[in-house]
């Protein structure tokens, strides 16, 4: 119970670098002598030295890290990026005991930081509230597991499941605090994803204020029969990246802009969309739709959220499904959280076929006192 | 603010005869002498004494009654019903004052209470905390003033608004704590409505453990081209009547249970079907659909209510929506309350279309802290 009472604080402490990270995960280390904790840290900011070193730069003395355990959310790194390998410094530091969340996925770590620090003579705990250290980086440990991005499926509906009163016409449903919530998951993801449908209907410009990761917000659009016009808002907005995937190879004479990119296939499935997009490094995906991207997404399986936005609207047999083609296969969908946002309310499922359950952040932030 | 303070007692005492004094409505009075509370009564069940008689009957001495006032969530009837007036009886107490919640609706009644009590010299002072007094008497208020019963509109939905795999299949979406949750809800209705579909598809018996009202729960079924056989649980289960409502007359040659009556019209609308129920002194219906039921009540506005029970399931764009047919007018609705029931969630709208919004009786009962 000890080690949990620790490492509790330890994720208090990597979740205060939320949001600044990217690519990087979360991280918060905490120093224990004698049950008296004398040192803590967190990873700040991609870039920025990892939560081992700011809590070790923490204590007072060189002292103090003799013979002290270290408590960290993820397994230390043993190779050279941004900063020089943790390991190292643990080691240096003569820790008696190294108690870790989780191991770390990224194949650059992936149990070579806890190799090292046993090789060194350190005794090394794994494991220990590993639920809620893996929930911190839900993101950054899918990547690394299965080298597809994390994938986020997000509609907003009437109540009776339309999205629009008529095909190829726009119908606005949100209230104003919905609209808000919407920008701000989107600033979680590194792109957005839609169909040209959606593309050519809304005219959507996709921006995004505070985007994730370095490169900026990647905009992408699946546009297999290549029928998107230069003069739509993602090609004459140029602040951030339009990326289009399509099977007309004719497109390319008509995007030609700057900060296009245009992928050609044969024939794109969405795995092999989503291959392409996480070897470029996006890491995360927000598909906002419409109902045949969806479709395609949910019968695949290929998604990790869903998250439904119902607005208080009937708009009755003639309107558009939210789902655009016949379900397969019963996704097994377990409700996290309902919020209300104005007239509107907010619905986050998550997928179970996978086993395990993965609790919500805020559940998270509330079990760990966190406290911003 | 001293009115409010002894009302709001009075409805605390109102609240506790629910469920038990249909058709008569849930009353509480409370009488009050020099800032003390001297008496508090309720109407118990239909047929027992009034509120306000109760109260009278709970003083220790006649005298007690002489120069106080009488707080009380309805007006005092003046008619010779299940028992003698009440005004009567406060008028022989030596009432000083009668503060009154709202004017009773029922023609019977209708200002003449307050009417012989002005008459008699007892000051009255209407409408303190009228919307909530309005509010523990939804249905009866409803029907008193416009004749017609309160309509409830239920369906139970797929995530993306359908209610059925495929047309004319059965598909069993609720979790057991929804399936809990609507027997509650049924409860409060005098009748559950369904068209032929649903009665042939689902063969649901309609029936209900604690019907509302001296005639148990009437299960009526809207069948105009005489689709039904006496085949359907409707029919065997004869422990509660059922109603059918047709255009085709040679239903009856079919229909010939004992329990069982048929409303023949060359033509009905919902309006007129509505008439009728309310003439034969249905004051609440439930409408559990199908898909085209649901559509004609909500394109008329015939609805006070809507509850909608969404399930995690996907059924996409080949399963049957739960609103059968084009929106005319959007509906202006309000969501009043959201509950999560296992896997689904409930969600409570009231359309606004009449302007004044009525809060859910959970949160009245909060608000008087009422206790069972």
């Amino acid at each position: 119970m000890r080690h949990e009472k620790y490492m509790r604080l330890a994720i208090e402490q990597a979740l205060k670098g939320q949001g600044e990270t990217y690519t990087n995960p979360l991280v918060g280390a905490v120093i224990v002598k004698d049950n008296v904790v004398l040192g803590k840290g967190y990873h700040t900011h991609y870039g920025a030295a990892h939560a081992e070193v700011e809590a070790i730069d923490s204590l007072t003395s060189l002292e103090e890290s003799i013979q002290a355990t270290l408590y960290v959310t993820l397994e230390p790194c043993a190779h050279t990026g941004k900063t020089p390998p943790c390991v190292e410094r643990i080691i240096a530091g003569g820790f008696k005991q190294v108690v870790i969340g989780q191991r770390d996925p990224n194949p650059l770590v992936a149990g070579r930081g806890v190799a090292l620090l046993q090789a060194a003579g350190i005794e090394v705990i794994e494991n220990i509230l590993r639920d809620e250290a893996y929930r911190i980086n839900l993101i950054y440990n899918h990547f690394h597991e299965t080298k597809l991005p994390y994938v986020t499926l997000k509609y907003t509906s009437s109540l009776d499941g339309k999205i629009a009163a008529k095909r190829g016409v726009r119908t606005n449903l949100s209230g104003s605090e919905t609209w808000q919530d919407v920008q701000i998951e989107r600033e979680k993801y590194q792109a957005i994803l839609v169909g040209s449908e959606t593309a050519l209907v809304d005219n959507p410009s996709l921006t995004v204020r505070n985007p994730q990761g370095k490169q900026g917000l990647t905009r992408i659009i699946i546009d297999r029969s290549g029928r998107l016009t230069g003069k739509l808002m993602l090609f004459t907005d140029t602040s951030q990246p339009t990326w289009v995937f399509t099977e007309n190879s004719n497109l390319k004479q008509r995007l030609t802009h700057q900060h296009v990119r245009l992928f050609f296939a044969e024939l794109w499935t969405i795995e092999q969309i989503l291959m392409v997009i996480a070897k470029e490094g996006i890491q995360s995906v927000f598909v906002e739709g419409g109902a045949k991207i969806l479709h395609a997404f949910i019968n695949g399986g290929y998604y990790q959220q869903l998250l439904s936005y119902v607005t208080p609207h009937l708009l009755g047999s003639e309107g558009v499904d939210a789902i655009g083609g016949a379900i397969v296969q019963q996704p097994n969908l377990k409700l996290i959280s309902m919020e209300q946002l104005g007239t509107d309310f907010k619905l986050q499922w998550l997928p179970q076929e996978k086993g395990g359950l993965v609790c919500s952040l805020e559940l998270l932030k509330k079990w760990v006192g966190y406290k911003k």
